[in-house]
């Protein structure tokens, strides 16, 4: 239940990390990107077919020891339904190999609209008594800004379907302060905002500790990180911002709960951009990406906890 | 530039409405269904089909006294992929018949993946020096809750595009307010976030008095739309809630100026639904829509001021 599932795959991984599977064409290795477009041309269908092949080999390269792949939505909207396309059967592959999958989407809406979110991303529909699974992710990250109606479609998709979502709290990127760190009553948006998921969190079972409510708190902001992992109890952490963005090991370790667990850290570039930043051949890039991988899974290890889920 | 083109498109029909293209199954007539079904069988495809067919029925009745269509991300995502083609493929059909497009997304992340949902959704991208349009909207409802560096991509793309967006401040949602009332600074949220619209506005082109950069204010809160109305002198307004979530004709009149500019109107189930509502044979759901169309027109207009350019 809940993030029990993505909770026990870190634990037998020893590796509290999710892949982000962002791929912008600029971050192909040429030869897959000539390959699609000598087949399907200069089209969203070539683009499309690029982008799955990467992740295919990324997959691949990655499954036996990363948990989790955080596909970007809005790198797939980027090259239009055919990209959607390659963002489904991303999510599909990704699943048969055993990954947890969180689409990165931060949906939000009013009641109704975020019922058609939950059965498009995490849930099934009904077509002519048909039953059919959308998109299929494992879980999804939301904005609350509209409050508790825009939430509740999603925990009933979470009880009834083992789903989770990630609330964005404290974003890692350099402007969320402008709102997200005003003070309402004296406390600080982000976590008025964390102590909603907190609450929204009750509303479902909770499995070693955590709620199906995650929030998301950015590697960037290291004493925000720290107060709300202190303030947040139930609520298991999406951490981006790690690599890239800035976030260091040592701030990514304030995650973490005395167990070593709590909260799952997201690369996306360094993974995916490996075999730019090795030098390596980019027929390489997916071991490229597997031998970052394994670095960043060493490198937050040696400042958490021993992992425990007893 | 910014939101000239709408605004006079709703000036030359009258008409400050703008059609909700919300397409869920259950809202479609039968007979629209059971062909798509017949063809494509009880599949993603069928229903994406059905929903592109109905949409087909809605703007041919529509186009030639409504200026703009606003379709909901969240009913095509629903029908997978497949949901997407028809997305894209209702947005081409809109545009052909001359209807200003606004791509109700809620979009919303940090800058670098904000400059992709930016060229998805409003912009073109390049594949292999093969300029496309992946999606082709007019504008894109955003949500600001990541501040500044979420905003201004966006901007780059309506000041070289001639495009738009709309932020949400005061949604239409029963709970809106538990955020977005909170008081920062004697403000609250839906105001401070108008007024950095406002901000955000000063960086495009005011065409008629309003900048590129809009806001979300929900009818069924008129004291905060009178007060944002008259705070946000340059920020267009979109305004969902009328109708089947409550909002009146003479709550809607608050969101206008003493131009009668300055906003449009949303009504989507209303439309949609029209044939239901009436009770007419659902082979008529399109005249009943235009119907309802003219009705909702008429009634707004009675309330708010001759509109006027000048």
């Amino acid at each position: 239940m809940s993030f029990g599932r993505l909770i026990e795959s870190i634990a037998q991984k020893k590796n509290p990390t999710v892949a982000g599977l962002d791929p912008k064409l600029d971050f192909l290795p040429e030869y897959i990107k000539e390959s699609a477009f000598a087949k399907f041309g200069n089209t969203l269908e070539g683009a499309a077919q690029a982008l799955f092949e990467f992740n295919v080999g990324m997959i691949d390269a990655i499954y036996d020891i990363v948990p989790a792949v955080k596909p970007q939505c809005a790198y797939y909207e980027l090259y239009g339904w055919q990209g959607m396309r390659a963002l489904a059967h991303t999510i599909n592959y990704a699943k048969q190999k055993g990954m947890f999958v969180i689409i990165d989407g931060k949906r939000n809406d009013i009641g109704s609209t975020m019922q058609a979110y939950s059965c498009a991303h995490l849930g099934e529909i009904s077509v002519n008594c048909e039953k059919i699974t959308p998109f299929g992710g494992d879980a999804l990250t939301v904005n609350g800004y509209l409050g508790s109606d825009c939430i509740e479609p999603l925990i009933s998709v979470c009880n009834s379907s083992d789903k989770g979502i990630f609330v964005l709290c404290k974003t890692s990127n350099p402007s969320s302060g402008e709102l997200q760190d005003r003070l309402i009553d004296n406390v600080p948006v982000y976590k008025a905002m964390g102590l909603m998921c907190e609450k929204w969190g009750d509303a479902t079972p909770k499995k070693y500790g955590y709620s199906s409510v995650g929030a998301v708190v950015g590697a960037t902001y290291p004493e925000q990180l720290s107060e709300l992992r202190r303030d947040l109890p139930h609520t298991f952490f999406l951490v981006p911002g790690y690599g890239a963005q800035g976030g260091k090991a040592e701030d990514i370790a304030l995650a973490f709960d005395d167990k070593g667990m709590g909260a799952i850290v997201n690369s996306s570039r360094a993974l995916m951009c490996a075999y730019k930043n090795s030098g390596c051949d980019e027929r390489d890039y997916a071991q490229a990406a597997r031998a970052e991988a394994l670095r960043m899974r060493d490198e937050i290890n040696l400042f958490i906890p021993p992992m425990s889920l007893s």
